[in-house]
């Protein structure tokens, strides 16, 4: 006899959203020397998050406080709302999943754009809902238009949009945020998944009504604290009482909620970061004249021309220790993503992309 | 138009399998001195923890290696596997979930018992399947004749045994899990939960065949790292596989990743936590005589003669902010649950418990 799986996880595809840096490393036969391809901030940690884990390092002895009503205080004055309507998880990737499954599930349908965020996909699938992939525009903004015609379907529960987005790096205009959001039946989502936000210009994002609001952001990008695993969502209470019902509620470990608190509190930290951030995109796009378009976001994405040679391209700096990704889908497939970290990673970046490209 | 959530999530009745000492202390306005309700360790990590932590601090800007294979590695030489059988998660709670959802959902049943780790009930309801809770037998031991019989039936697709067990600190005798792994059939899976294995004699724990069974350790109870969220489950490859195709691979926190390795590699710490667990077990069982169970756990069950007599002393004892937690079935419910923490904190605990049963 067989083992015997649930037939809702055992009919889901194999795959697994992202390969490590540490994976790929393995696969070649060195290590990722220059860890450009995850997003993650080489511009580090604010210090006095440094200081918090390393001041209470002796209190991981202790579960977490399952309800954080500092920290939660604190993005309630970043989000504009009370606590009530505020949860922490293990990351977006957790929230995603939490808000997949409390409202989706087999029969059900929910929409995104092909070739966005994947986690959200994996997500989709391991809720066993039906995914609705619309794709990019032609200049490689998420199209709304077809978000909304693809909403107009019963079935679907739930549309994403990464805003700003990865990887295409582009903020979708608020109006168009907002079209969308009065487009969708009462009964239908809006998951606004924000990871990005603070790299965007405070007055560019959408002011939307919380109504049929799901909004996730991150400590994991411009606080650097990707390896802490904390993230938060901003939802209506009723939502956030389902999510309540089968959540982890220890699941945040100790020094992410305290780390989370003091990362908030340096608002400088993450204003000298986006500048910089800023600066450095703009150095690259000066360095590779007609190859860097703009994005909204901590990574720049540098046009190779065609498909094939932005995939030779990265699988030849992979060989060299450079981990970047690349967009899987069109219109962007042809360009590398690569994360923006300090004046010194850049130009050893470009030195290896140089040698790359002359070589090829 | 309301909102609309899944049915299946929708279904779940509001509970939380726990209220943290941090609620109880905001609730009864004053926080808890001392922490004894949760099993956390009040002996600390290792030495070694702490200096991985502060050294490695800089390093949270980083997502965590999903493979971690030098830990999976260590872990192998711990269940006598290799890492191929071995994933992490976000502590155990995480990974019940996970199990769960692969091999359950509605129309499924899985046994368990009544009064026994709550999370994993939790764990249950959220997936869908029906539970099925077999009480303790009037000695307070897990009934092995009972999950046998409540297991005689197409339904159950998962049994799980804690062991040893929460809250009724007891051990399974080997030849009795033998006997419930044998009863079930090749369909069926075995969940043997071994978050306090470390207290328990190694010659006392069962050594399982590998075919059906899922085991579960946790770095939150002997290892001191409740809050660093870091969980362990073994099981044949082809369950791992379906949980690979869901689960959160970026989801263990990269200080966790680190730290767990180190707390392994100091086996001279864990032994030392345990031998001195034992040794305040003893005392406090001279300094309450008649009224303290044998556990193989880090707590200790002290008898308040009725359940009504415990639930007093633990909310008089809450009131002085002194933090515990008592079984909530028969027959231990008439028991106080303690963890067992250093001699200074047991004493300060025997003090609070004399003031609160004098004054009663």
């Amino acid at each position: 006899m067989e083992y015997r799986f649930s037939p809702q996880i055992e009919s889901i595809p194999a795959t697994t959203p992202f390969i490590g840096p540490e994976t790929l490393g393995r696969r070649v036969g060195r290590p990722m020397h220059l860890r450009l391809g995850a997003n993650e901030s080489l511009f580090g940690p604010s210090p006095r998050v440094l200081e918090v884990i390393r001041d209470h390092a002796a209190e991981v002895a202790l579960y977490g406080d399952p309800e954080a009503p500092e920290l939660r205080d604190a993005l309630g004055g970043v989000f504009g709302c009370t606590r009530d309507e505020i949860r922490l998880g293990s990351g977006i990737d957790e929230l995603l999943s939490l808000v997949l499954r409390a409202v989706a599930g087999p029969g059900d349908a929910v929409v995104t754009t092909l070739g966005s965020y994947p986690t959200f996909d994996y997500g989709v699938r391991a809720c066993g809902a039906t995914l609705v992939q619309c794709p990019y525009r032609a200049d490689g903004f998420v199209d709304i238009d077809a978000l909304i015609a693809a909403s107009d379907d019963d079935r679907v529960r739930l549309v994403y949009l990464a805003n700003p987005d990865n990887p295409s790096g582009t903020l979708t205009p608020a109006a168009d945020v907002l079209r969308l959001e009065a487009a969708l039946r009462p009964d239908q989502w809006l998951l606004l998944d924000e990871a990005y936000a603070d790299f965007a210009d405070p007055d560019e994002l959408p002011k939307v009504p919380t109504r049929r609001l799901i909004r996730t952001r991150t400590f994991s990008k411009a606080h650097a604290m990707a390896g802490m695993r904390l993230g938060v969502v901003q939802a209506p209470v009723e939502l956030l009482a389902q999510l309540d019902k089968f959540r982890m509620h220890f699941g945040v470990n100790r020094l992410a909620l305290l780390a989370g608190l003091a990362a908030l509190e340096d608002r400088a930290h993450v204003a000298s970061v986006v500048a910089q951030t800023r600066l450095l995109q703009a150095q690259i796009s000066q360095k590779l004249p007609g190859r860097v378009r703009r994005t909204w976001t901590n990574f720049s994405l540098i046009d190779c021309g065609s498909k094939e040679r932005a995939e030779a391209t990265l699988a030849a700096l992979l060989q060299e220790g450079v981990f970047v990704r690349k967009p899987a889908q069109p219109p962007l497939d042809g360009y590398l993503r690569v994360s923006i970290g300090p004046e010194s990673v850049m130009e050893e970046f470009l030195g290896a992309l140089r040698r790359v490209e002359s070589g090829a």
